[in-house]
């Protein structure tokens, strides 16, 4: 049974992937594989829908039929999860330590039929659907009452951790609270307990009247690099209206939030030279909509350094780049 | 001025190591270069130590000269620290934001004058000096009051942020307590309270007792794969004497630590066929000697995966192996 474990010093739950465990003669020093990157092989190019589970929700064209060509967007459920919704949500014990079934959702929202291109490059109203997919798949698995946080999240290029190369998204459904979650929501409120205010509402105002660290915004967004990051090039993206949940935004606004989404990318393409790279969602726990101290928003996250023992062990990073001269570089191209 | 950052939501410190900083037009998705790993510039191979910063221990004959061969482990200042000794210990304002001067130290510790052996493969009396001058430096930092925490740390392999290939390992002492202790002892002492016993300490009569997941032990220390491991092999050692603070080792244990330590490493470039890896100690802050409620240990990290995403926005991880059948392949070989 896949399982989550409770480190029992941090109270951190880790996901025992025993459905896609590997024996462990086979974990080598090589890089991890790159499947189906044969055009021919790969499960997410157009064409191979049976190649794949069933789709969940495909954003397609009237005519089409499911499972079918014709579509732009499609989200289905990932062969290989992580996760699988199971009974028996409740703790159990191991001698001292505790775990529980590994019970949620583990999805793929394969961004384009095409598998060459990347979303920097895609028109806008392309990437609209994926903000729109990544809407829809959120609202819906919200209503799971199993489901307590939602983790979408994208990973680009093989040293960034994608072992497709056909550019997709996925989104996992925990049942427990994630652990960065938790220790933001927890500083957050103490901010708000304090200064009477959203600790990120207070950020983006710093930030627009700076404009040092600000890369671009538009009516709806900023897009900054954050005083403190953590990683060279590092760039939110927060809604400048007040959002705890990501569920809470109007359609106006994941127009605005494509748009912001594909120029940063755009700019890391050219200007970084199409980096690996990550991004992922923050936003509230499923039962806590509306509450004053916390704020959604992307972080993305170029890998152009190697996380090593220091930061292992420390947790705690060290940037060797200037956030100032990074978010000019950002502006400019030079 | 080198500053470390507060991050104003999660109260964290970054360091922004402008000294090391690069120019924004010089981060390229290239790998990281790999420095000097030609023989005749390596300032690490003996002969060559003319090109560090002067030694402030080196473990040599007697009748050798400092800065001169003759040397079995040499522990010189990092020419580009991340961290140096300054005035102005107090946190100042940049608008809504704190830094501080990035005061502490930063050491490497050369660990053999030989470029080209691993310490898995070094005999156990020299894994004995390099431990030794691990000890020997960290109570010799614990003395500056300015100094909060010790991180002692190893990166093998390009792969784990190693950029000088000559084996290493590095000193880090900072002027704050660093995310993951604070966690770590923030729970462990919450354990303490409820359970009066030291986690860790439980932890090791649980591991011995069920003995799955170890993989081998002596008199003084157990090493095993932890229950919930985040990482595929990922190894702790702990001392089975409770001790919290690093500088409590005797002198005899050091040199059951070296066996152990020696072990470990071995069995992994044997089996897992020479991974990257980073290793790190984890020991109570500098001004916490002796407590009942941590205790040190090392943690020694395999790069067999690619922390991506989900694990970069979740701060939780999915294990692709199982921590039983991986500490039984860790003991047998097959």
């Amino acid at each position: 049974m896949p399982e989550i474990r409770k480190d029992i010093v941090s109270g951190s739950w880790v996901i025992i992937a025993t459905e896609r465990a590997k024996r462990p003669e086979t974990f080598t020093p090589q890089k991890p594989e790159k499947q189906n990157d044969k055009l021919d092989k790969c499960p997410f190019c157009c064409g191979h829908e049976h190649m794949t589970p069933p789709e969940v929700l495909a954003i397609r064209k009237n005519t089409s039929i499911p499972d079918e060509p014709g579509w732009d967007v499609r989200v289905i459920p990932n062969k290989y999860p992580a996760l699988s919704i199971c009974e028996g949500k409740e703790c159990e014990k191991q001698g001292i330590f505790e775990f529980m079934a590994a019970s949620g959702v583990h999805e793929v929202i394969i961004e384009t039929p095409d598998h060459e291109i990347s979303p920097g490059k895609l028109p806008v109203e392309h990437v609209k659907k994926i903000v729109d997919s990544y809407y829809h798949r959120y609202v819906e698995l919200e209503k799971d009452a199993g489901i307590k946080y939602i983790q979408i999240f994208r990973n680009h290029g093989q040293e960034a951790g994608a072992s497709i190369e056909h550019p997709h998204s996925q989104i996992i459904a925990l049942p427990v609270l994630p652990p960065s979650l938790k220790q933001e929501m927890e500083e957050a409120r103490n901010y708000y307990f304090r200064e009477k205010k959203c600790v990120y509402c207070k950020m983006i105002e710093e930030e627009l009247g700076r404009g040092d660290r600000v890369i671009m915004e538009n009516k709806d967004f900023a897009a900054f690099i954050p005083y403190a990051a953590r990683f060279p090039f590092e760039t939110w993206i927060l809604p400048k209206r007040h959002q705890s949940s990501f569920s809470e935004i109007t359609m106006d606004e994941r127009q605005n939030l494509a748009e912001i989404l594909h120029d940063i990318l755009s700019r890391m393409w050219d200007y970084l030279k199409d980096p690996p790279y990550n991004y992922y969602l923050h936003t509230s726990p499923t039962d806590y909509n509306h509450i004053p101290d916390y704020h959604w928003h992307f972080e993305i996250v170029p890998k152009l350094t190697t996380v090593a023992g220091f930061e292992l062990g420390a947790g705690m990073f060290i940037n060797i780049s200037n956030p100032e001269a990074s978010a000019e570089y950002m502006r400019k191209g030079h």
